[in-house]
């Protein structure tokens, strides 16, 4: 059975997140490309597995999935065919066979996701799709200290949300910044661009990690404070979390023998 | 009575262009904003005049209307009032007194408008409701070279659509600048960001500028035929326009004089 590898892209906005509901009627990522793939492939089910569960309102630009197929099919036309059947707001960048092996999450060496939170008294309504919002100024200083205490391996059971299914809430951040761009118009502030890498994540770890720059960047908590929530592991003791639509999973890494095929 | 000048910013996919049809069902920016501004000033009917009456589709970063109320209210507390009361997709950026002589279409001087157009065989879904695409590669010089056949006082008879209002066709074109920016994922291709500012535009100008931009950069036509089928004065000369989603009206810019309160 050949095994496939896709590179996606999405716009969360009218998706129920990644994963198929049990119920069945909510419109979800998942869905939308297991019954393409069910078409192309003549009424075959497959089974995909993403390596990031996006939340309902995340976006893509590059999320990785993997699954099997029982017949042959080239790479090339298995990313046409599929990008002739999607809905316009999910894309396939990219089609490759993987070997049997390959498991889109478990392969997966690190993940980067990208926050944008626009900040100031209102936020242009082109941007709201893609950007979180907050009224408040943020100290540019104090919001880059906070994203330095995230890096490094950490127990983060501060910012998992309940009903995640990881054994463990042990996770290795490699990455975490934040700068501030320019306005687009006159009248909203910087907007935050943060970045996180890190060898996994925990269910709505970005959102909340950004809750937390947000309380020490308006000065609600001081770094210090946000360390010792951190180090309580103890979702309660935790700022609450940004929307989900700032968030999007930018790249899935994998070690390169993951990829190759024998 | 006192005259006011706002500046807004919206997202337009979600209305039926600026101006508010006569037959009432459609939903329009000018439609949402004469109702909130009905609504604050307890039923009296206002009638907003727009600088660009943009089309079905088309954003605002910096869209300028002007109106006038029969009872006195602060520019501050009419922007935080409208804000309040206005959906999402469409924002008041700044609001202020305009002289009684103001009116926000007549008074300008000049317009921005942008385009972004993504390029490639498939475009990101993030991107969808604010650039266009082709999947053409287009040549860089050649649209360069075509933007600046735009520069300067023409007849662009053949770039107004049919039903346009206005007396001339004759308009300057100021600033006609094309870039391109490196894509935001693997698979896209470049994008084009096109600024145009002129002292007027026609009706569906700027889209079909751009719509030769492209025809030039893909090699469909000359950059001479361009200038020939500008000075044939003939839309039928004309390469198509681009869609509505990549055009958003920037700026527009007024004489000082015009905004002193006397």
């Amino acid at each position: 059975m050949p095994a496939f590898r896709l590179t996606l892209a999405y716009d969360g906005t009218g998706f129920e997140g990644w994963q198929s509901q049990s119920r069945g009627s909510a419109r979800t990522v998942q869905g939308e490309v297991e019954s393409a793939l069910r078409r192309l492939s003549g009424g075959e089910r497959v089974a995909l597995c993403a390596a990031g569960r996006t939340d309902s309102g995340v976006h893509a630009l590059g999320q990785v999935v993997s699954f099997s197929l029982d017949r042959g099919i080239q790479a090339g036309d298995l990313l046409r065919a599929l990008n002739g059947m999607l809905p316009h707001d999910v894309r396939v960048l990219e089609a490759a066979l993987a070997p049997e092996s390959f498991h889109a999450r478990r392969s997966a060496r690190s993940k980067l996701y990208r926050y944008l939170l626009d900040t100031g008294p209102l936020q242009l309504p082109t941007r709201r799709p893609w950007a979180g919002h907050t009224p408040w100024r943020l100290d540019e200083a104090r919001v880059r200290e906070a994203a330095g205490l995230y890096i490094g391996r950490h127990d983060f059971a501060s910012v998992a949300s309940a009903g995640g299914s990881a054994l463990t809430t042990i996770r290795t951040v490699t990455r975490s910044e934040a700068r501030f761009l320019e306005p687009e118009a006159p009248g909203p502030g910087p907007t935050l661009l943060y970045e996180v890498e890190a060898d996994g994540f925990l269910r709505r770890m970005v959102r909340s990690l950004v809750g937390g720059l947000v309380a020490a960047g308006r000065g609600a908590v001081s770094v210090a404070d946000l360390r010792r929530a951190l180090e309580a592991r103890d979702r309660r003791a935790w700022p609450p979390p940004a929307e989900a639509r700032g968030l999007a999973l930018v790249r899935v890494d994998y070690p390169p023998e993951a990829l190759v095929l024998r």
